[in-house]
């Protein structure tokens, strides 16, 4: 790939143009902002300037519902050899497409799992994609070169490509990420007009699980709408399984043994199952979750300590795989839990005591 | 206080024994399972004789289901001057203490806010309550010496003491606490039979919302089985969002734009309401969720990476607030978040990047 025309330079398109760029292809940037092209071109990521000729690989970088307009019109001019979108559903675009009667053998959907808190050129960065699964959603019709140009992106971008089938994609996607950000919001929601004393009283655990809930809603209300059914799908199987909890927890109130223990096994069920889903989320590397042993080290609260922690964990050779720090109300100090593989625990717990740390047993 | 009887000596019971212990009080251990009592005493915690008089204060710390009974034993059989249980719900062993005819005034329901992975006196630590809300609920009936005994326990084990209503906590617990856990496993249920594929999609997001789900079931169900109403009005008004939201989606996929339009205002309203629970939410030492900024780095693979990153950064003289470390499927690198104030990210990063890190714009 020698040229390439990114249309759209928000956080994705950018990010995509920075890493081509910085690999020497020749980037052309548009956006229907002009001021939003200069300032990618600003940063580096190629020319605002309109390519001479067809470039190699137009990269469609657009909001969900405007890719299939945008791509129409790309193609009905010849921009290019093959064509991509980067949008965050894949069997929409599609169809808009087919029924737009455009060519879709030199059309490619794709959608790298990556993003972060800001958008916009400013927040973009040539690194955005590093490691990160890129779905790849070829079909029998699409063109091996216009495959291969895709692919050459991806390892230009160093993400790691994941073929799917497009509707495949989106029911993965409603799955993994689009529910996941509902529930979230919807149990923070439930603290919005909670009393002070009980929300006083939140520990790591809703902590995390609300974590995704500070997202921006006008974003996640783009992505949603372009996903409707498979994320409806999903969350209403999870609504029976609500439905049957709150059956559960009823019947764990009757007066009645049989009633109770039924309502027992009810609520034990959905815990088991649960117990049976998370195994599966894969941990680093995208292999099986690792079994670290956590060592937990009580900190104060001096500007220095985690670094002073981590010095001296360093000087004992050994690889910290995670870390988390716990805070809760009212406290003045940090619990600091460091996941290391389980014959490295040892080894750390002693070097660290003898260093005068307080550890948790 | 001089003198206590720690009654269940599992995880919590040892826990508050070793901290006594370590501050000079007198304690005894007892347990349905002797040889618990027996492991407890030789951990340090107390002896596991039964002591000769009567003691300062009985600490009943037996699963939820057996407090009522056990206390009252204890009650009757004058073992103390004071009585209090730290059983995860506090409205239920109350109503069965009264309909036992049980003299309240020298009993006081508490509920400490610390728990790790683990259970058993071996999981035990004289630190688990240190900087941890400590819930009291006193009546009006609740003589003043008892209440001063239990801020005394609490003050010996470092917790922070909140005083709350029996059934308020209980609705408190299940909204912050129980019904993040049974949410986070029923997200966690979708992924038992999900496809392969889909699952490789999981990223920090969903890797966050379904941590949880990880819990002890037999642990969990003990704890839910206690106070099945209030969890259970919790998840019903939960319910009633989760259809409004399925609603809402279906309405997305409306071709009428008036339906589409109403589909739209109800994703985005939860999604808002969301923002606003998860600002509620309190950050370190229970003020408000302080605004963090972000200085993320990458690191490579190898051991001591993290810690020479620390390192680096405690010579910049930065205190640094949390940090976070994602990884996702296939990556072969990690991306540490540091949070710091907004004053100190500047220097944080020219120093990183003087150091030769790569850090994200």
């Amino acid at each position: 790939m020698r040229t390439a025309l990114v249309i759209g330079t928000g956080l994705m398109g950018t990010s995509a143009a920075l890493a081509l760029s910085s690999r020497g292809v020749d980037v052309h940037l548009a956006d229907h902002d002009e001021s939003a092209a200069l300032t990618a071109a600003a940063l580096g990521a190629g020319s605002a300037e309109a390519p001479e000729g067809p470039v190699d690989l137009v990269v469609v970088a657009v909001p969900p519902a405007h890719v299939a307009a945008t791509l129409a019109d790309a193609v009905a001019r010849g921009l290019g050899r093959g064509y991509l979108d980067v949008a965050s559903v894949k069997g929409g675009p599609r169809r808009e497409l087919l029924a737009l009667g455009c060519d879709l053998s030199r059309y490619i959907g794709t959608h790298p799992m990556a993003g972060r808190e800001r958008s916009g050129p400013l927040a973009a960065t040539a690194t955005l994609f590093e490691g990160r699964p890129w779905v790849l959603t070829p079909t029998p019709d699409t063109d091996t070169e216009v495959l291969n140009l895709a692919l050459e992106l991806v390892a230009l971008c160093q993400g790691v490509p994941v073929v799917m089938d497009a509707d495949a994609h989106d029911r993965a996607v409603a799955l993994v990420s689009h529910t996941p950000q509902l529930v979230s919001s919807m149990v923070a929601a439930r603290l919005e007009n909670a009393e002070e004393a009980a929300v006083r009283l939140c520990g790591q655990g809703i902590r995390d699980v609300t974590r995704i809930a500070g997202s921006d809603p006008a974003m996640w209300l783009d992505i949603l709408a372009a996903n409707p059914g498979p994320v409806a799908d999903v969350l209403a199987d999870l609504a029976d399984d609500l439905t049957g909890v709150v059956t559960a927890l009823r019947a764990l109130q009757s007066a009645d043994d049989a009633k109770r223990h039924d309502g027992a096994a009810g609520v034990e069920d959905i815990l088991r199952r649960g117990n049976a889903g998370r195994a599966r989320v894969p941990g680093k590397h995208g292999t099986a979750p690792q079994a670290y042993e956590l060592v937990d080290v009580l900190i104060g609260d001096q500007p220095g300590e985690l670094a002073r922690l981590f010095a001296d964990a360093g000087a004992a050779g050994i690889n910290i795989e995670d870390v988390r720090i716990e805070h809760s109300a009212g406290q003045q100090a940090g619990l600091v839990k460091l996941a290391v593989e389980p014959r490295s625990a040892p080894v750390l717990t002693a070097s660290l005591r003898e260093r005068g740390w307080a550890l948790r047993r």
